[in-house]
């Protein structure tokens, strides 16, 4: 399995993106890599690694100096930077049947929009959709999509993002027949606008066939609760979702320890707690749960967070390598193929 | 001035309700209220304080047994239970020129219809909109509008809801020149759906006319950051943004907690801590910062916590006290009629 790793874009890159790449590949059998980036950038960080001649021997090198960053609109990226690490990557990834999927830290919208013109989609999906993943209250994890990647959606493209997103938890994570919610502002079934009653109706009718497990609609207070394996919903309030439970709980920590600077006695008593705080902060941080995924493209696509270490990195790879091996998107293919003809 | 105390519908009513209503005539010169619920309960509950005879005359009792759940459907609700607290109440306001205001702890569905239903918009209000309070990092509050009154909203809408929700803010919390943002997923201009970039391009133009001070997009992550002071959102995602912060911030002060049982050593430093634990979830407690307003009806509507104690059902009257006291209807009335004619 060939796999290629845009080494450009990211907090740390390209030293976190080598380095993780070593670590996946001591890890992963059968995998090789194409590492996009600076050559000799490249060459540099691998000179700094004891890599063995048997490792070395699985690492290709793209030569691609240019950046993409957030500052760049991705229609514009897209077009003008074709040097870039992140569109020769796109390039290749499209080009060479070999290659099967990319690992990339760079501008998620550049990205997103490379990955859906460039790389087509799996035959039957209407819209791919964006899938992070984000810790639970019980030591689990959630599946949130779409999360950003279609702002505007139809009932179809929902009732798709259920279908792919189950095989996703299924395959890559081993949860069995995973608990699919629907993001809503209230449980009942007759809940929000016409998208969500539509949307609920379509969902119960595939959990009656058995071809999902629906659980009903969630609401947002209970995304980390541990009920819930994937929760779908339209990109706009998937966005909010996601960035609204980082945002709150990142936040609310460094209130926390901006009030325990405030008096002696509570810095005292943090003394004893500072493992712990570290651990809370480690446990909201979402590079630890591996990159968000899109899913319904031909070829498999993961983004890391930006600020990602060679851990994350490793893990996005490992990520990457569980789709492809799973044959993830065969099965995505073949369960939308399977849908009544009205969601197809 | 005479508001309605629904004095049924909530976690601890009518004791609660009883109580704050007294605490809010104690503080409140010229205030009048109309307890409506059981009539006995509430004379027992009236009983067990020192009423004194002038705040005795101050009261009046509108008896009505029945009460709305959240498990009324709130069309139903509004038709068949006619002898609620809540309709009763309701009818009252429409009726009595007199009656200014409701305060609710009761079913939000039920009330949010019954006063769209029951009582009149202002004139060239498109539509009411719910603004709950939030606490943000540098101590301070930011309203949320709309939040979830509204589940699908057209252009138009979004912009009332910032006029009205900035009225709102500064009339009754004092907030010179509030900062409006509009939620998004991203802060670039062209961000978002065709809505999002139609309602920025619009409120862009009323800060330029400074009607409003427009400070751009938001991500939900920063909604508590303290940068904002109200946030216009359409229903949905709007609810999705309270409800995820909510959920996240207890979810993640319960985590702690347990995380603290499970080491004698966190224990022990927890205990010099303790009163910092519980400041942080008074904090993130919303009935702190008093009751949710419906903006746009031609009376005022509070909606308090159901879980609301004395002390956050007397600081919901206080706040449709300020609400009625400070004219801020007429305000609205007359910042909506000087909107540009597509805006109306």
């Amino acid at each position: 399995m060939k796999l290629v790793i845009d080494c450009l874009g990211g907090d740390n890159s390209p030293c976190a993106n080598v380095e993780g790449s070593l670590i996946a590949l001591d890890r992963l059998p059968g995998l090789e890599l194409v590492l996009a980036g600076d050559e000799e950038a490249i060459k540099k960080e691998l000179e700094k690694h004891n890599v063995s001649a048997g490792a070395r021997a699985k690492i290709e090198i793209l030569h691609a100096p240019d950046v993409i960053t957030g500052e760049d609109r991705p229609t514009d990226a897209i077009r003008l930077k074709r040097d870039s690490s992140m569109m020769k990557s796109i390039r290749l990834l499209r080009e060479d049947p070999s290659v099967s999927g990319i690992v990339s830290l760079g501008a998620t919208g550049s990205l997103v929009a490379a990955a859906t013109l460039r790389i087509g989609r799996l035959p039957g999906v209407r819209r791919p959709c964006f899938c992070p993943i984000l810790p639970t209250m019980s030591g689990g994890i959630v599946g949130v999509c779409d999360s950003g990647a279609n702002v505007d959606c139809t009932p179809i493209q929902l009732v798709q993002f259920a279908v792919m997103g189950s095989a996703y938890m299924k395959n890559v994570y081993g949860i069995d027949n995973p608990r699919v919610s629907l993001l809503n502002i209230g449980t009942e079934s007759e809940k929000g606008d016409d998208l969500r009653r539509t949307v609920y109706k379509a969902l119960a009718g595939l959990a009656a066939e058995n071809v999902i497990n629906f659980t009903g609609n969630m609401e947002s207070r209970d995304l980390i609760s541990g009920r819930h394996d994937l929760v779908v919903c339209d990109g706009f309030s998937g966005n909010v979702l996601i960035k609204t439970t980082e945002g709150t709980a990142l936040q609310l920590l460094k209130k926390i320890k901006k009030d325990i600077y405030s008096r002696p006695l509570y810095k005292f008593g943090a003394l004893f707690l500072k493992k712990m705080f570290a651990e809370e902060k480690e446990f909201m941080n979402y590079q630890n749960y591996g990159g968000s995924v899109l899913l319904g493209t031909e070829k498999t696509i993961v983004k890391g967070h930006g600020s990602s270490d060679s851990k994350a990195v490793a893990k996005c790879i490992e990520q990457a390598y569980k789709m492809v091996d799973s044959n993830l998107n065969g099965i995505i293919e073949s369960a939308v193929s399977r849908l009544p003809e009205e969601y197809e």
